[in-house]
């Protein structure tokens, strides 16, 4: 399909247009129609967000929200408070730090209390895979995961794909590759089957130890020689590499690593002429990523992705709460 | 007094319905009917926080609420700040671990900027008994405490009293067993001089080491054995036990603890066929309380514990700034 | 000028009234009409502070304000954050502590990061002297500087002249002393600057190890010896000593220091009878400044600054997004 065009109506469901989950745990379970729902809704926000200062909307005013963050991410929580209380919602951040769960609670006695509290949506960023599916199975409002261990971090995909489809016109039929620790990344899992869903190609690549067995089951072609991966791609999606994995076993050095998997304008010349470069943040540059190749002003769409978060997490919090707020189908 | 029955004229003051405290520092102090007064203020709250998503009232609005905590508590600050939110209020968080006290700043020179950004109410956690009451002498404004070293917890004792009212019809004459650390616990002072005020007897029980001498000055039967304390017992109030106290010369060991003062099955069963097991959280599970008590869904209040505290605390905001706003007596 | 009348006509360029800056990075730089103008449009916001409890007023509704600050700093970040937050704004705080900055982000990838979330204005607080302007050159909307290294305080010095015009009922003329570690501290340069701008004589105090060289090319008269700097004087403004400044090379001990730069009522005396006394905060009693000085009823203007701060920090973040707001001029 082609993001330019209309959606077709027979890419729903017959008789409803509305979300049919509760949740948003995961991008694995998700049909193509709802990834792209939440896609097109997420336009809107866009729009709203570059039409000047006073980007408000209240249609969630009343309702409160709570970031449970039990993982610091400067960026993540900030994309989420903003897009709450551009909606109007009360926002609550509730930082591990200062949490009860230093004090021995257990995650399902802070999940009663925070709904409890009547929370009207709960974002939980959590070390744990699993954890948040946890707290979701506890509380009455909707959950939506802000990333959780090495599990999922489906607003990311919803964010990077909106991206692609905003400067290639469609996922469908991109060639995209994941390039990094794809083993221990969430954001690398919830793109494979984000973008898969979507009718993308989609090449991982790896340092051997950082491969994930059995990976091609999910639809990923998988490379352990970043360029020969390179060759005909429409989109390179470099993953972070996370401080804990460059020293030991993993990595020899950044230095090392960065010749071998770091993205150079070198390698981007390997890819198509038009290729885009994304990076889901913060970078490392000079490990993951060449500065040059972070600013290419047409290539990389680096900061277009944290732009798409914030308007991805308002589409997400506006359609979770709507059935609470007797709304339904298309806003 | 009958909670389902309106409150009898007689109950309160001739001529005047109005709140006539300037400050919440404790229980102490407090009427019967003061207390009644907040109770039944926070009803309508408990009613607007269930009534939906958009659960806002704007009476607060364009005031300045600043929630001081000078100790970690989680929980309390959430639901404070949500409950100011859901006010309108403006809430501002000043956290201790980022705070000029590091700085050597006294706590009155804390207090007076606070009270020079002209807050409409201070909201105060901190670790020593009577700080809060010196902060309060020093503010133009309402000072509510959120707790103060070993001294007192005022909000908690009010919200395990609304919880008490809603699920026995009554605090009179109900028989209240309190077990744990009573020594270092202002829940437990907090909830004695609420509880007997209220007409309530009161049964405390401690280790010998933990146990304040005196406290039956305060109305408080005394036991260091749980099980004889159960006999009859509508309400069985568990207290947190401190992680500091659990090595060392007050506990001997947490298993150990549990044996001898923890609630389990087996004890709650010499309660009455229908006591009520509270905890004002976060909760040590295995430590103070055996988790399928905590869970019972019969028995067990304290969630509903959680969610009578935001309307406690709406309740409480509401009333100290009506002064201030214009407003007086009963909403 | 005298405050107290209205501004004349040719204070400011013929043709506009508009302030003609996109950020507030510092105060060397600005022209007297430029500071006499934020000091003008705080006036109404202390005003509205001052108007009782519902104090708000919605002209930054729907604007997204973004404190990041790398360092800690109570004070100013609650000043700051109430400011946005009375003027209708969504103000989201960035701490360092959670940071990505700590997972080796370079300063430009979390400005460009915030610009695309598209904040309005942001709001700096940062170590490094420079940051502040660097990030500034990164965004699309007005930086504030809340302090950078020893570089600049700006707001901290407007406040400051607020102060001292409200209470002296001019700046110009008045003979200011400014006593510490002159060295490192921004907020004394942004004063030096403020001040000379607005037509005072300025002398300032340190221990010889801690007087910048060349301070006198900025029209600061210098002095070692604190009495001898005292006489005549309308202002005394006592700087933080830093704590990390307390022992080795700089300052014998905290005692040494009191008995030569420390502001006590012999010295006091010494200054002109209605002489102000003025203290950033946080003080560090006993140190820079005994306590029956810094709490005297008439001569100390310590809250008072703390409340202008407020006021002078809701003039800036108006004036400042006037022109994206399609706003121009007076309000």
């Amino acid at each position: 399909m082609t993001w330019t065009q209309p959606f077709a109506a027979d890419s729903f469901p017959s008789g409803s247009g509305a979300f049919p989950h509760k949740h948003l745990l995961g991008i694995a379970g998700l049909q193509k129609w709802e990834i792209l729902y939440i896609l097109k809704e997420a336009e809107q926000w866009v729009a709203l967000n570059r039409s000047g200062p006073a980007k408000h909307d209240g249609r969630l005013s009343g309702l409160t929200i709570i970031n449970a963050f039990f993982e610091n991410s400067t960026r993540t929580l900030l994309s989420f408070e903003i897009a709450g209380k551009r909606l109007g919602a009360d926002v609550v951040n509730m930082h591990a730090a200062q949490s009860s769960v230093k004090k021995g609670e257990t995650l399902i006695d802070t999940a009663m209390t925070l709904n409890a509290m009547r929370a009207d949506a709960i974002v939980i960023r959590h070390g744990s895979s699993g954890a948040v599916q946890l707290i979701s199975s506890k509380v009455d409002c909707p959950v939506i995961n802000a990333g959780d261990g090495s599990h999922e971090h489906p607003t990311q995909a919803l964010l990077d794909s909106l991206t692609i489809m905003r400067r290639k016109g469609r996922v469908e039929g991109q060639t995209v590759v994941i390039c990094g620790d794809v083993l221990h990344s969430r954001v690398a899992r919830s793109n494979l089957f984000c973008l898969k869903t979507l009718g993308a190609e989609v090449r991982v690549v790896a340092p051997p130890a950082l491969m994930p067995s059995g990976i091609e089951a999910f639809g990923a072609q998988t490379f352990t020689n970043f360029d020969a991966a390179l060759d005909g791609a429409d989109v390179v999606m470099m993953l972070r590499l996370q401080n804990e994995r460059m020293q030991g076993d993993f990595i020899p050095s950044p230095r090392e690593y960065f010749h071998l998997y770091g993205l150079d304008e070198r390698r981007l010349a390997l890819a198509k002429p038009d290729a885009l470069v994304m990076h889901p943040g913060p970078m490392n540059r000079g490990v993951e990523i060449a500065s040059n190749v972070a600013d290419h002003v047409e290539r990389s769409a680096i900061t277009e992705q944290v732009e798409m978060g914030v308007a991805v997490r308002m589409a997400c919090l506006d359609i979770l709460t709507r059935k609470a707020r007797g709304q339904e189908g298309w806003s």
